[in-house]
């Protein structure tokens, strides 16, 4: 079993040091803190340090110590597909897909939960919470389950059916919340402050972020050791960027890596914060929004992480783009027609969003491109197709098939 | 790459030998065919044979030649979970569950549909065909579209709405069937034979079959090349439970394990033809079944596999057991709540059979069980969770959440 070889917590803001515990904030200025780990063993080790299968592959890199608290459902080791087509399609000379809907819950939130839930457990708290607009209750619900904590997950009551349908069956406590989604957030945070439960929330847990950062080493990995050149990943309140900008500037810094890719941030035009600070180079004015198709990425107010996103763009010479929800339902039909890859529109919005760069030169066709699909269509809740069925007979459905696929026959 | 070892096809039934080529039954007796490899060479190389990840990792014993027809969505390499929590529920000394659910699009089905499509390529087809209740159907479609090949399917129309909405977007031509099912099938098999597209069916395609062969491999693999003293597998027509067998006697007879598990045969008790005849030890009746939630087992009549499953039941000292709907919905409440794995009803079906195997003492106990659960819960159409919803203040979010997790307090 490989060691974790995490030494600490730092500020992100005042750079102030602190233990490693369940520290959520920083108690200087209340900025957000991101774990530290034993560089100079790193850069002896090499990517030596990494052994064994899935997201635990990159235990040394990740702030679990004990390996008893490693949960598990076999989440990461997702696909990274090579797309031909659908590069051809978009004039995109390399294009590959991170498939996160193959994992446990299908979303890269068990990327997450993983290292939250495993958290719990080296903290010594007997229960879990979340506020969740659906994917992410499931997920911490079953690494609750599997890791023998209790769940208290509190959902919004328009969550989809086979979302709450997985909720109801993983959680030990499941609420369900009629009223205004931002007033249960603010009252559920005061609450997270008395310790009664592992706090699982996007906001600001440092332990519960880290898991996210293994895509990066995955996507790195499946590429003998290389980043693509560009990375384009989804943004809501911006875990996933974040937490894969950090996992290749690791990579980068300790050597694991010639060079980290450009970062490109995708959101929904209805919920893009932080793309119009980007544009306009301002700070991020919080938005009120409404209904988009890309329901993980309706976050109006990003905060404190949406400011870290903001400050990665602009340090690193990253790009941010928007796409319609249109053009985010068009794509999820590009992918499933073009590759066989099936995503909710969520997971899809990161590619509509390189399309939309591409169109604006924001992005260089002529390079490898890595578009983070963040989870699985089995989700989605939508109209079925219309059920335009028919009663065969032999010779009505031979006539049907040669028509279809012999038209000149 | 790894060459694959096929050498040719074999008639299970008359031993008749026949080259490797698109043929789906034996000329002479009409039985079915299964592949051939060169014994020799593997048990030379022994595991060693075996190179890169997921599924084609095995490509040395499947039967597609050309590494540019080995598409893939990123199947196989599913998680091998230990279970000890479940495990102790049931009162066995060490439970396994391999998570079928994790594959591409939710389900086993996939090992065979990448190495049908495989196939399609490999003998110049451009269009393949299925007749699907839903999961077949949106995995061929997928595997088609990802090999740039049209995919003709044929979709009851009582299929669920997830199930619907994948397979309208991943095939280029679905049709919705009203009518009787059975008749469908009977009218689709006579044009399979004109050649028109390549057939995906369960029935008798030996090339789509292989690819669940893999499962055996994966699971002797992540134990170091050990098989489980038991493996439960479900059983429709019995393609998972053939090629699972098939694969661990072709490790014993090469070497590769010392010695090859027994296997359970796992149906549900609203279409356990093949479970009667094992019972009363006679040949199968067809019957007439009805609905069961268990939607994938849903085979009243198994066909010349259904024989060919109970050969293997009778000359391996196999066992078969079935289980109510009602036991199979707790199997997948027990699953999820005591392990955080989310499975459907067809997933969960060998689970339920496990329990009342273990209860009439045909498996023991005391031995390493594994449990193939070939389906994710995420295509489940069923009824949500009453939505119980409350409208919180902060004070009243504080009760309730006290009242869940310090009652005393």
């Amino acid at each position: 079993m490989t060691d974790s070889l995490a030494t600490g917590l730092r500020c992100i803001d005042c750079d102030r040091a602190e233990p490693l515990g369940y520290t959520l904030q920083c108690p200087k200025c209340g900025g957000l803190l991101e774990l530290v780990y034993d560089a100079a063993t790193l850069q002896r080790l090499g990517t030596a340090a990494f052994t064994g299968g899935g997201l635990w592959r990159y235990a040394s890199v990740l702030p679990i110590a004990d390996p008893a608290h490693r949960v598990s459902l076999g989440e990461g080791q997702t696909p990274l597909l090579e797309c031909p087509r659908l590069g051809r399609e978009l004039g995109v000379e390399r294009l590959l897909v991170k498939f996160e809907g193959a994992n446990p819950t299908g979303t890269v939130k068990d990327r997450t939960s993983a290292t939250a839930v495993g958290a719990a457990l080296q903290f010594g708290f007997t229960a879990t919470s979340v506020v969740s607009s659906g994917n992410a209750g499931s997920s911490i619900a079953a690494y609750s389950a599997r890791a023998g904590l209790r769940s208290l997950i509190f959902c919004y009551e328009r969550a989809s059916a086979p979302k709450m349908l997985h909720m109801a069956a993983t959680a030990s406590d499941l609420v369900l919340y009629r009223g205004v989604y931002d007033d249960l957030i603010a009252h559920w945070d005061h609450l997270a402050e008395e310790g009664l439960f592992f706090d699982c929330g996007a906001t600001r847990n440092p332990y519960k972020h880290e898991g996210k950062k293994t895509i990066a080493y995955e996507i790195a990995e499946q590429l003998g050791w290389r980043a693509p050149d560009v990375v384009v990943a989804p943004v809501a309140v911006g875990e996933t960027f974040i937490a894969t900008h950090r996992g290749f500037a690791e990579m980068e810094r300790w050597g694991f890596i010639p060079k980290r890719p450009v970062m490109a941030a995708a959101q929904a035009a209805r919920a893009n914060a932080i793309t119009t600070a980007w544009r306009d180079k301002t700070a991020i004015t919080p938005l009120k929004i409404g209904y988009t198709v890309a329901e993980g990425l309706a976050a109006g107010n990003p905060g404190r992480k949406g400011d870290w996103v903001l400050r990665i763009l602009r340090e690193t010479g990253g790009v941010a783009g928007q796409a319609e929800d249109e053009e985010i339902l068009a794509a999820q039909t590009m992918l499933a027609r073009t590759e066989g890859i099936w995503a909710g529109p969520t997971g899809s919005a990161s590619l509509a969003v390189l399309a939309r760069l591409l169109a604006d030169r924001q992005v260089d066709p002529a390079s490898t491109i890595c578009v983070i699909v963040s989870e699985t269509g089995l989700k989605t809740e939508a109209p079925p197709p219309s059920r335009e069925a028919t009663a065969f007979d032999a010779a009505s459905l031979r006539a049907l098939v040669l028509e279809k696929l012999a038209p000149g026959a």
